[in-house]
């Protein structure tokens, strides 16, 4: 087993890394939650018929009285209805202030029974149990939980760490090749922005049997980098910024393609490619550098190119938003493993991504 | 002007009372808020009218954009469906994480609004103005926001501190005597628990026209005490329990009437008279410190006597409860101005209700 520490003062916790965890969920959970006799399990109706079950058993055996509700999976399921019908459930399952939350699931079960625990008796314990490759090495770590407006994602939340997160590798064998490579994109990214030789050895698994082969320790490496970030950042007000990596126009794309036809993933691997590339006018990375990262996001099956038009560019380095300043700060590469922020001229950014010169 | 510091450590902030206050915000908001463009300042359909263009006006002339949301009055008021509502009118506004939220009204608009603000964009900056007496001397200090669910009031909330509280006497004087005489419910509870000098300064005012000739003084005394007890219990764990005199049975009052017959302020005198009445047994009080209680309760024309059914007191000291435990702390008094919590046999604090002994 695999165990790191988020060092984050008195709300420092534990992410243990194991195969089979999930069906010893309950005694690791007796161990940071002493007190609580009730655990509100949070699902969805992917993950619930595949691993609620086992979980519950296990919780049980650990003396928990435990209810699992379930929530229709996907996005759409994060809003506030959702929220106040977890509410009103976790009440009538009787939760106390000394109970828990636990989350299983992905980034969207997460965050939103995350937020519900956060808030329930102005919040409760909380137990992450990500079950996609990409819960697992980004959504988990870092205390972001939140629900989506009818203004935008992710807009109402907050910052509420989880007293534990188990992490069970097994329960990745039942992703399909798409979600799989869909966590990847992040997987890459760590290796970019902190990790060179991880980095190589991504390229080296060659594909998900090989990542499979190593997957503790991938997961434990990418959990490490950000844990370190947001130790260093808990509320995101500067640090944390060199995780959004491939982010700014990766959400150009989620947002001009509105969410559907590319996943996070996806948006992530073309916009890691398009960063090298308009850094590229400033060496930054070198070329080589580049090409290894265009080949890396293409190996995992991300698309290394997302046709995006100049307002949707636009859009996402805020140049359409009066007052919102002339410069952005672009995550650039000095050379995989290190980062190299760089604050840019919006208007001279949109002509790097239309491939003309800065 | 009256200034308050309330020791919060990096969440410190302050107090300022002031007859006239509401007229200088815009100024007082500024100091505090150097680099906020926006403010979205909520209030509701009975205070809005009054009093929210003059503070509109102050804040627009220290350089604020503002806009105003009006709930409807009224308890009902406090629930998830507004709170989204209101999510969804500060991001229309455009709200960003550098602007505030400004909550004008008595505890529904405070609670409500402070939930907002501590979860808009994962918690932006919370600026408190109260205009009931007892939102001022209660709600606006501790931090505690909440909604009410379905299974009860208070149930969903955050602990968000407010960057600065702003308390103009003036507003109080549109009250009705029945919510002016809410507030003096609590501003009797600060002088049983703490200050007895206090205690007998209330009894001399004889009324409302003399606690208002002492109005600054009046709410500085409660809020340095409830700031007090608060910064060494910010999250309610311990101490801040002796705030709750007089309000387990006045609790018991206000469900027993379904929260509409009495107002909270009614069943907290009648709570404070019955808990120096069960305390009698113990001498906790001795009897003419109890009689001092009543006769002040009654001053401020607050009922010193609620009918209540045995029931419904057993649901309130949670006698109904399987496995909340055969004992319950009951806040007393060892005389006016210094308080003894006593952990007593719940069935046998109920012989005590019912006039026997225990």
């Amino acid at each position: 087993m695999k165990k790191l520490n988020v060092p984050l003062g008195e709300r420092a916790y534990d992410i243990l890394i194991e195969g089979g965890l999930l069906g010893r969920a309950g005694e690791h959970c007796r161990a940071v939650l002493p007190r609580a006799k009730k655990l509100a399990v949070v699902t969805d109706s992917n993950v619930g018929p595949l691993y609620a079950a086992r979980l519950e058993e296990s919780l049980r055996a650990a003396g928990f009285a435990v209810a699992v509700f379930t929530v229709p999976a996907g996005e759409s399921s994060k809003n506030i209805h959702m929220l106040g019908r977890l509410y009103e459930d976790f009440m009538a399952f009787g939760l106390t202030r000394t109970d828990a939350v636990v989350a299983l699931g992905g980034g969207v079960v997460g965050d939103l029974a995350g937020f519900a625990a956060a808030t329930i008796l102005r919040g409760v314990d909380f137990v992450q149990i990500p079950t996609t490759l990409l819960a697992q090495v980004d959504s988990s770590v870092g205390g972001k939980v939140a629900i989506d407006l009818e203004a935008g994602k992710n807009l109402a939340g907050a910052f509420w760490q989880p007293r534990l997160v188990l992490m069970d590798p097994d329960v990745l064998d039942t992703l399909t090749d798409r979600i799989f490579c869909d966590g990847m994109a992040e997987v890459l990214k760590y290796g970019c922005i902190r990790d060179a030789a991880f980095f190589d050895a991504l390229v080296s698994y060659g594909g998900r049997p090989g990542v499979m082969a190593h997957i503790e320790e991938v997961l434990a490496t990418c959990c490490a980098i950000k844990a370190d970030v947001v130790a260093a950042d808990e509320r995101d007000t500067g640090e944390r910024m060199i995780l959004n990596f491939g982010h700014t126009f990766g959400h150009a794309y989620e947002k001009a393609y509105h969410y559907e036809t590319y996943s996070h993933g996806q948006a992530v691997g073309a916009g890691m490619v398009m960063a090298a590339r308009v850094g590229g006018a400033f060496g930054l990375p070198p070329a080589e550098e580049a090409e290894r990262i265009r080949a890396a996001v293409a190996l995992y099956d991300l698309p290394t190119e997302i046709p995006c038009a100049v307002e949707d560019y636009a859009a996402a380095i805020g140049l359409d938003k009066k007052g919102a300043g002339d410069e952005i700060t672009v995550i650039l590469l000095e050379r995989i493993g290190q980062v190299r922020p760089l604050r840019l001229d919006k208007t001279r950014v949109l002509h790097l991504l239309e491939g003309k010169a800065y």
